[in-house]
C-alpha cells in the first residue's frame, strides 16, 4: 500500500536503545530511569490486582485518579479543574498528545511547532491533513522567538503547540513567555497544547510555569501530563490531559475509539500514592541533584554544557571532539566509546545539526560516573 | 470549536454500565467479566514489577510476547508469523484497530463495515476522511450477504472490515465464507481487517476459522486479538495485531505516534503466562457451560433465544414482552427490572432496531442466575 507516512521510519529512540544493547553500551538515549519505581507504589498496583480491579476502567479514567489530579493541579497551578468534565487520564502522554492534535486539527489547518520537538507531533499532524508550521528555538538557550512565532500566524492556523520543560533542550518557558503567546492568540481562535509532562524537574531558580496559571491560555488549551515521568514508571503507559470542557469533550471521543481507556490497577494504585505529596515536590531536587552529577563528570570531557534548566535531559555541544553530523557522532560514540545517546537533529524535520547530544540523566550515579568515565576517554 | 465527530455522544457501553451503577443493577451490558484473572497472572505481573520493567517496551511491544503469539498462532491456525515483522503488541484490541484503519485509510476511500459492528470502527474510518459503506448482516442469524458486499464494492474500496466470533451478535464465519471473501478480493487491491478478539469464545459445533488460515486472506489482513478478552483481564489493554510485514510496518507507524508501546509488565507475565495452553485450549468449553447456563435462566423468561455461536454474548429477543425501541425498553429494563442489557440498535450507524438486546455471560452462575430471576418477572 502507498503509505501515508512515507519518510517515517524508525524512531531515533527504537534505534538508539537497539544499538546500545547491542553494544552493551551505557543507555543515556532514550528518556527512561534505570531506577526502580516506590515500592509501595507498586504494592498498590499488586493490592488493587488481587482485590480483582482487572477489568475495563471508565473511559475518562478511574474517577478516584481524576479527583486527586485535580487537587494536585490546583496546589500546583491554582486551577482546581472539575474531574468530571476537564481531566482525562490516557494511555499515557503520547496518547493525549495524539488525541489532543487529532480532535482539532482538520485537512489544510496549519500548526505551529517549535523545534527541536518530541517526534510525534508533526506525524500526527500530518495524518489529521494538517500543515506542520516550523519555528525554530533560538540558541544558545532554546528560548522562543515570539516574532518568529506572530510571523507564522495565518487564518488557516488551528494550533500552537508548546513544550515547558522542555524535551530535548532542558529549556523552561518563563512566566513572560505564557503572558506573550496569550497576546498572541487574544483576537484569533487559534487552540494550543501545552506538553508539560517533565512538569515536575525544574531545577534552580526555575519555576514551571503551567499553561493553567495563565487564565486566557487556560481557556484555550490542553495541558498534557504523564505519570510515567513523575513516577518513575515509563512503561505503565498512564497520562493525562486537562482541557476546558468543550475541549474535553472534543478529545475523549478521540480517546474512545484510541484505548477506550487506560489501565485499571494503575490508575487505582497511582491514585492512592498521590497522597504522597512529598514524592513530586522533592523530585525537582532529586533530578537536580542528578543532573549536576552528571554535570561533574562532563567536567572531565570535551563536551560543553549548559546547565539542563528542567527534564531529565542534558544536552552537551560536542563540536570541539568531532565535526561529524550528530547522528554519525551518536552512532559512533555508542560503538566505540560504549555511551548511547540522542542526536538532537532527530528532533528538526529538517534535521538540522548544531553538534548537541541529548543525555538522560534519569541513572543511578554509578552508571552516571561509569559514563562520564568512558566519555573523558574521547 | 468546530467537532469532528460531531454526531459520536456518550457510547453505549458507558452510558448502560452507568446506569447500571446508579440502579444498583446486574450488569450485563459492557462486555467484561464479573470475576478475576488468574492469579498465577497476577503474581507474575507483581514480580516482573519488583524486578524493575516498569519503563518503556519496545515500540512493536515485549520480544518474548511476540514470540508465543507467533507459537500460539501456528498452533491454532496452522502459520508462524514472524515476531520481528509480523506482530504488534498494542494497548488493547481498540488501539490495534485504530491503527490499522488509520494506517490504511485515505480521504475519499471507501470501507465496507458489516452491521450490526462495534462501535469504533465507523468514527475511526470518518476521520481519516474515509467513508463507510454499511452492509446489513441477515437476519435471522447474522450471516453475511456476500452477494451485497460484492455489489458494495468500488474502485474506492480500500478496507473491508470483519468481525469473527461476532460482537454482538455471537455469530461466526465458516471457511466458506472466508474461501467466499477471499475470492471478492482476488483482482482487487482491498485489505482486510479481522477482528478476532473472541477467537477462543466458540461453542457446539462450532469453530473459529481465522482469516490467517486463508493464505489469500492472510496476505491481505490485519488480524487482529485481545488478551484481555482471553485472560479476563479487560481492564489490562493488551492486544495485538498480526499482519505481513509491509502492513505491519504502515500500522506500527500509527502505533508509534498513538501510544508508542503498551504496558511492560503487563505484556512480560503474559507472555510467561501463555505457556498454560490449557487456560486458551479450555475457554471454549467455560464460556459454553455459561451460556448455556443463561439460556437456562432465560428459559422462565418471556425472552427469545437462538444460542450464540461464539463470544461472551448472547442476545435475547424481546418483542414477545415489549414493542418499545430498544434503547428505551434497554433503559427500563436497568431502571425497573435492575437487569442491565446492551440494544442492539446501538451498533447500527441508523439504529436500526431488530429488538434484540445483548447479554454480557462472562458472570458468575450467582450473577447470572439473579438475573434470570429478575428478568422471569417481566
Ligand atoms: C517513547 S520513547 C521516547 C522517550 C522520550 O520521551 C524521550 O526519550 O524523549
Ligand atoms: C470498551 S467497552 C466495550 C466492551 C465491549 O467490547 C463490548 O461490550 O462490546
Amino acid at each position: 500500500p502507498h503509505s501515508k507516512l512515507p519518510d517515517v521510519g524508525t524512531s531515533i529512540f527504537t534505534i538508539m536503545s537497539g544499538l546500545a544493547n547491542e553494544h552493551k553500551a551505557i543507555n543515556l538515549s532514550q528518556g527512561f530511569p534505570d531506577f526502580n519505581c516506590p515500592e509501595p507504589l507498586i504494592n498498590l498496583v499488586t493490592q488493587y490486582m488481587h482485590e480483582g480491579f482487572n477489568q475495563y476502567a471508565p473511559m475518562p479514567g478511574v474517577l478516584k485518579l481524576r479527583e486527586k489530579i485535580s487537587v494536585k493541579t490546583e496546589k500546583m497551578y491554582g486551577y482546581l479543574p472539575d474531574p468530571e468534565t476537564e481531566i482525562t487520564v490516557t494511555a499515557g502522554a503520547t496518547e493525549a498528545l495524539n488525541a489532543a492534535i487529532t480532535a482539532v486539527v482538520k485537512p489544510g489547518d496549519e500548526v505551529i511547532v517549535l523545534e527541536p520537538c518530541y517526534d510525534s507531533y508533526a506525524p500526527v499532524i500530518r495524518l489529521c491533513g494538517g500543515l506542520p508550521v516550523y519555528v525554530p528555538l533560538m540558541l544558545p538557550d532554546f528560548s522562543v522567538d515570539w516574532d518568529r512565532v506572530k510571523r507564522s500566524i495565518t487564518s488557516r492556523t488551528r494550533l500552537i503547540i508548546i513544550n515547558t520543560p522542555h524535551n530535548p533542550t532542558g529549556a523552561v518557558m518563563t512566566q513572560q513567555d505564557m503572558n506573550t503567546l496569550a497576546k498572541l492568540i487574544k483576537d484569533t481562535d487559534i487552540l494550543i497544547i501545552s506538553d508539560e509532562v517533565y512538569e515536575h524537574m525544574v531545577f534552580d531558580e526555575n519555576v514551571h510555569y503551567s499553561a493553567l496559571q495563565n487564565a486566557q491560555l487556560r481557556e484555550r488549551s490542553f495541558v498534557i501530563s504523564s505519570f510515567g515521568k513523575t513516577y518513575h514508571t515509563t512503561g505503565w503507559k498512564t497520562g493525562y490531559a486537562v482541557a476546558p470542557a468543550r475541549l474535553t469533550a472534543e478529545l475523549r471521543k478521540m480517546h474512545q475509539f484510541i484505548t477506550f481507556c487506560a489501565v485499571t490497577p494503575l490508575q487505582l494504585a497511582i491514585a492512592d500514592f498521590m497522597d504522597e505529596e512529598s514524592h513530586y515536590l522533592e523530585l525537582p531536587y532529586f533530578y537536580q541533584a542528578k543532573r549536576d552529577f552528571f554535570i561533574e563528570q562532563l567536567k572531565q570531557t570535551r563536551f560543553e554544557v549548559i546547565p539542563s534548566s528542567g527534564t531529565y535531559f542534558q544536552l552537551a555541544k560536542y563540536s570541539s571532539i568531532s565535526d561529524e553530523h550528530d547522528q554519525d557522532f551518536a552512532k559512533r560514540l555508542t560503538k566505540e566509546t560504549g555511551v548511547a545517546a540522542i542526536p538532537v537533529s532527530a528532533f528538526y524535520h529538517d534535521k538540522t545539526d548544531n553538534k548537541f547530544l541529548r543525555f538522560c540523566f534519569a541513572k543511578s550515579e554509578e552508571t552516571l560516573r561509569k559514563a562520564g568515565e568512558k566519555l573523558a576517554k574521547l
